[in-house]
């Protein structure tokens, strides 16, 4: 863990360059719009260690993949976010000396993410190796109010010395992803051109053929004034660039406004890529600098005024809750349900793929609660797209039904570890509940004759396939599994995985009894089209029926998997330093063997499936089972502190509040490097509106049981619940439950019900 | 399973040419001497499919790993069995036109694998594009007399035409390896040159500086007369090559004899490498290739002498017994104590390593029953020289002690499948075992003050590190293993593994006690230098006492391991064929969850410490575990032999013996194409002495419990019993026990004693 940056409400700001913690500035200060997105990477050309990245939301590259010994069953590709053509960059020139600011100090510096408007601001003074003082200002955001486009403005002053300047906006092309595996570069070049003041450059993905248009067109204005000048164009392999010369006098500053557009088959037709990119350009030109920042600011100022959370009294917590926030809405906007949440969204490669179970799992939620329906919907209708090869996969493996995959891009599985790829099977459950989710929080049951239904059965059936019925035990039980814990491999009967699959086919049962009495000929259609059985209900009723969970007698609790008790019980905190995080210091088969959790196993389960659960059980669970987590999952925080503030456990849901709001910001697991963890940001949200605020929605009505932690004076924070738009405000000693958009209607605070009037808001006094 | 190649007592016989079972000939028709070996590749230019390999034993390549995801604890590397320099090629040019056997007809052809003399022999007959018909003979083999030569003896006739012939012996070193992890090249040339008849050149691995130096000479005849006619010398990156130009007549044959030398710098300083292989090719230039397979025959003579087994009424069985031993002396010789027994032997590149335990578990009973005990002895030092090594790996898993590696060249794990390389550490076992072994065969227990002692207290270490105490049992537990049943992964308490832990303290401590009483001046030094402790002792007995055993009460078995039995029971002979083998048909979960069994796991156990079990508790677990094992490891079936044997099933026995004996003849597994299962032909010899002859060592004496099996007329085979040869001969009727060499002494045949004379017989009749 390190404090690397400066505290604000509003803003993410390093404060002096320090070139070992580039990488991780650039990770933190990442900028999207759901569409496409950049690291928070120097404008300059910078030869000291960087990770440039630009990325494109669905375009990937299906690189080869790399194993040790094959397994049948394995992808064989493995599907990476792609790093995509460059259009950020504008290479500089002083008196002919190509500007590196590796090479130069850095008299005055600050870097800067504004969370409140989205850009990122870069304002250094630096001295060269010939003396000569230069001022420079970036700001750059990527547009929220129009997906295919970027801006940059660069101004650049030279302090104490007049000179020829020469700024060179390109585009790069011949970019290539850190984590290829065998060192492949997987762009080609389509066509290019640079005429004045703009060009483009169209690139290929050697597989799969992504086409992608990425454009620019800037001006530059001198102390205010557009400048004509010497303008050359620049054309080499896989880049095109425009050439601006100047002579600057001492003072005086030179302003550069790059416009970018990138346009992808995505969305056009291939032969359309360069003439849309130069149109939406054009617009983008026309309109200026400021009104695109101010179109964008408003776009942003909308979703903060719909999720925003403010905490009173902790500007720590303050500034790590908005981090969580932005970057979630950076990261997905819900239009196109081809998309997904990649676990770290535009802001690095590592892990390739852009679905795993964190979507339904940890991210849903949030959206669920912060924008339209339609948002968690296209996240539903993304998977209901795959179902097909969900088939093929469960089918590779020798079962009935459909497994979705662990990691995927298009609906294939994308992992290959067979204890993951194969044994990971728990996600298929939450997929489900998802489903269920949504359709709790929404109200919106036709979702399930639409589309939900199709994915429950087939599921289902994938479970009634892989449970083994025991006959010396009368159960049935799930062999070879490996849970959310991952530090447990290839396990019997793991309690979470037993528990979801149980809940998952009895969920199945209830929307089939569902449809029957509010969809009757839908029903019909679906069950006809899925050559649904009865005797496949009653196998299932069977199964839920007998499923066997391990359970410890002595200790009341239920048991993570079979023989965990067998294990030498020790606590965390009995482990030397020296041993933490486990993952980069302990072999692996020393974490199998041990104890040690890596994320909520048997919690997630009690946080899933809450209500089944009194408080003394989940109490003598999360007592047992939380000295043991070592939390080296991003996502095993939030789940424990939402639990640990159900039970009470005030100081422990803080602890690991912080744990998951500032895991980037402070760098926890010393990895954020790579880039950021998305998918956990909105555990994080959890924590706060299910955890400190006791967010529930039971029998259709939406519950609270807030607190304030003992750190804050009062915190607040939005959700959309059905049709209203609500500000829950809670302090040590009242409540007040906003309605700031919607109908009078009821909901529950601890355990009394209130009617919130439209327009008004509800008083509870502690 | 196919019947590719011709029945004959002594010979491998492929007659008529199928390019699709080329590489199955090749692997069949290897031939080394311990020192070196080379694939049976045609002599000429062959564009087909084939695997052109030559290898030297000890020289190999720390290629760059591939895994999917790193984990604390791999190796860096995987060191490889490296293809060398080709020294077996001759260039062939008729008419100007470069000979390719791809592109030809055959008319004739038979290539035979003679085991008798060591040699391979191709002939055949083939007709070109334009109908000129040729005939060819190959003989080659690689001296058994003299490590580093081999020669080749090959004759061309023209049958219907008169015509240019060029010959072109030549060396090749730009040889790669078909399993590079990243299609790297492994070797860089140092020097060459080529001299009329004489060419050598010097290669060096790129990494660990193997130097080699492989040079030619030969000479031509015509029709039996020396030739001499235009000799060009031919020099290209990595290559030598000496064109040999003649006119052949019709009817005329020309036969050229290619003389080897192989020098590395294992053996020799790298200034005199090519020196050295001057002189010792100018040696064998001068005997001629007549003396020469002479020499090479002599030996080979000798240890058929030592080795041989007969069977009287199956030529397949006699073919494949003959084919497992004549493949066992050419890969292994005992006389580098640095060298060891790889898989595939000279005979392929899969599997990487030398060393896995195979050799101990496997292949040590025949070395040490056939050959000098200096040989059995030196595959003890080889792990007793890795000793260091394998306490640095113990450590980086965080244990005590030391813990071999589960694949190695030189003391340094070079796996790195997590299931495998951490948790199958049962090898450790196995290791102690090969001591007790050689020790109980040998009466050697000097041995054991000089080397063994030190390897058996750092394994007892080890164990003493992992197991756990359970305090809810009162039992210790061995958690997170594979054991030699590769088709489960990360199980608790595997029976063998927990069997052969606690028998292995056992050892350890009994060791102790011999040494004490019988070397104690010695033992005081190892114990000073080991820094052993009574304190260790007593836990080594404590976790003896207490060491747990899953056991099936019910069906009064052992139980595999912990949870095996809630596994669906089902037997191989309910499987589809389609289902067969499981490892190429299922994905890996499927295979894991079953409860099929890929090699004898509770059989092994129950092989090893036979001594400890009633007849039916072996019959019990045989009867029990056989029928649900697959039998795709090429280590299973001769184990499962032996105990069928021992427990009276003969059909069974005799089934599994054919399967082990022809598993690469009849390309059982189809995976021969790959390289010969070198390991498994030492169990094959074992089936017979060990199973059919029932030949065990108790309490230092030799004891058989012999029969023939039913498809069997009689069989008799050799082995060496301390300074004793003895012939034993087993007839339906009587067997006939003939000591060759040696005095007088005890034996045991079934419950009777009996002295064998010096240079007589004892006849038992039954």
């Amino acid at each position: 863990m390190e404090k690397y940056f400066l505290v604000d409400e509003w803003n993410v700001i390093e404060e002096g360059f320090n070139p070992d913690k580039n990488r991780l500035t650039e990770s933190v200060m990442s900028l999207g719009n759901g569409y496409m997105g950049i690291r928070g990477n120097f404008t300059e050309y910078y030869s000291g260690d960087s990770l440039k990245g630009t990325y494109i939301a669905g375009v990937y590259y299906p690189d080869k993949t790399r194993v040790g010994w094959w397994k049948i069953g394995y992808p064989e590709y493995f599907a990476k976010v792609l790093n995509a053509p460059d259009f950020t960059t504008i290479d500089v020139y002083i008196e002919d000396e190509r500007l590196d600011l590796a090479k130069v100090k850095f008299k005055k510096f600050k870097r800067t993410l504004n969370m409140k408007t989205g850009c990122l601001n870069i304002e250094f003074t630096i001295c060269d190796g010939k003396n000569r003082e230069t001022e420079i200002k970036t700001k750059k955001f990527i547009s929220m109010a129009k997906g295919e486009v970027a801006a940059i403005s660069y101004s650049i002053t030279p302090l104490n010395y007049d000179g020829k300047i020469e700024l060179i906006p390109l585009i790069d092309g011949d970019v290539s992803n850190e984590d290829s595996n065998y060192g492949e570069k997987f762009w080609d070049e389509v066509e290019k051109n640079v005429d004045g003041l703009y060009g483009y450059i169209t690139m290929k993905t050697k597989k799969l053929d992504f086409f992608v248009c990425t454009s620019m067109k800037y001006d530059v204005y001198c102390s205010g004034n557009k400048n004509k000048t010497e303008i050359e164009p620049i054309v080499k392999e896989k880049y095109v660039g425009s050439k601006y010369k100047t002579y600057c006098n001492i003072g005086e500053t030179i302003t550069l406004y790059k416009y970018a557009a990138v346009t992808s088959n995505r969305y056009y037709k291939n032969e359309e890529l360069v003439s849309k990119g130069k149109e939406i350009l054009e617009e983008a030109f026309l309109k200026g600098f400021d009104n695109l920042f101010e179109e964008h600011s408003k776009a942003l100022e909308h979703q903060w005024k719909e999720s925003d959370i403010v905490i009173d009294g902790d500007v720590e917590s303050q500034q790590a809750i908005r981090f969580n926030i932005f970057h979630l809405n950076q990261t997905y906007n819900g239009k196109d349900p081809r998309l997904n949440i990649g676990p770290k969204g535009f802001t690095g490669e590592k892990y390739g793929g852009s679905t795993y179970w964190d979507t339904e799992a940890f991210c849903f939620p949030f959206y669920l609660s912060t924008h339209d329906k339609s948002v968690a919907r296209n996240l539903l209708i993304y998977r209901y797209n795959h179902l097909e090869k969900a088939k093929e996969n469960a089918k590779k493996l020798g079962l009935k039904g459909a497994l979705y995959p662990m990691v995927t891009m298009n609906g294939e599985e994308c992992h290959n570890e067979w204890e993951i790829t194969f044994e990971e099977i728990h996600r298929n459950a939450a997929i489900s509940y998802a489903i269920y989710s949504y359709v709790r929080y929404t109200g919106d049951e036709e979702y399930l004759s639409d589309y939900g239904f199709e994915v429950l059965v087939e599921i289902s059936r994938f479970w009634e396939s892989r449970v083994n019925y025991n006959p010396l035990k009368d159960k049935y039980m799930i062999l070879g599994v490996t849970g959310p814990n991952e530090y447990e491999n290839n396990v019997n009967n793991n309690w979470y995985t037993n528990t979801m699959a149980a809940w998952n086919l009895s969920y199945t049962l209830k929307v089939c009894e569902i449809l029957k009495k509010k969809y009757p000929e839908k029903y019909k259609v679906l069950k006809e089209k899925l050559k649904l059985q009865d005797i496949e209900f009653e196998k299932w009723q069977d199964i839920i029926n007998k499923m066997y969970y391990p359970y410890v007698e002595s200790l009341k609790i239920f048991e993570q998997q079979d023989g965990y008790m067998d294990k030498e019980q020790k606590l965390v905190s009995e482990l030397s330093k020296d041993d933490l995080p486990l993952n980069q210091n302990w072999s692996w088969d020393r974490i199998l063997r041990s104890c040690f959790i890596k994320q909520a196993d048997v919690i997630q389960g009690i946080y899933f499936l809450n209500e089944r659960y009194d408080l003394d059980t989940i109490k003598r669970n999360f007592d047992f089972y939380e000295p043991r987590t070592v939390h080296e999952s991003s996502l095993s925080a939030c789940i424990y502190s939402i639990i640990a503030s159900q039970i009470g456990y005030q100081n422990k849901a803080y602890e690991l509040f912080l744990r998951s709001s500032r895991l980037d910001l402070d760098n926890y697991n010393n990895d954020t490097n790579d880039g950021l963890h998305i998918t956990s940001m909105a555990g994080t949200w959890m924590t706060i509106t299910q955890g400190f605020g006791g967010m529930k929605v039971i029998n259709d009505m939406l519950c609270f049981k807030p607190y304030v932690p003992s750190k804050w004076k009062s915190y607040s924070f939005k959700i959309l619940f059905r049709e209203h738009l609500l500000k829950i405000d809670v302090k040590k000693d009242v409540i007040t439950i906003y309605q700031e958009r919607g109908n009078e209607f009821i909901i529950k605070v601890f355990d009394d019900e209130y009617t919130v009037p439209q327009n008004g808001s509800v008083i509870i006094k502690k």
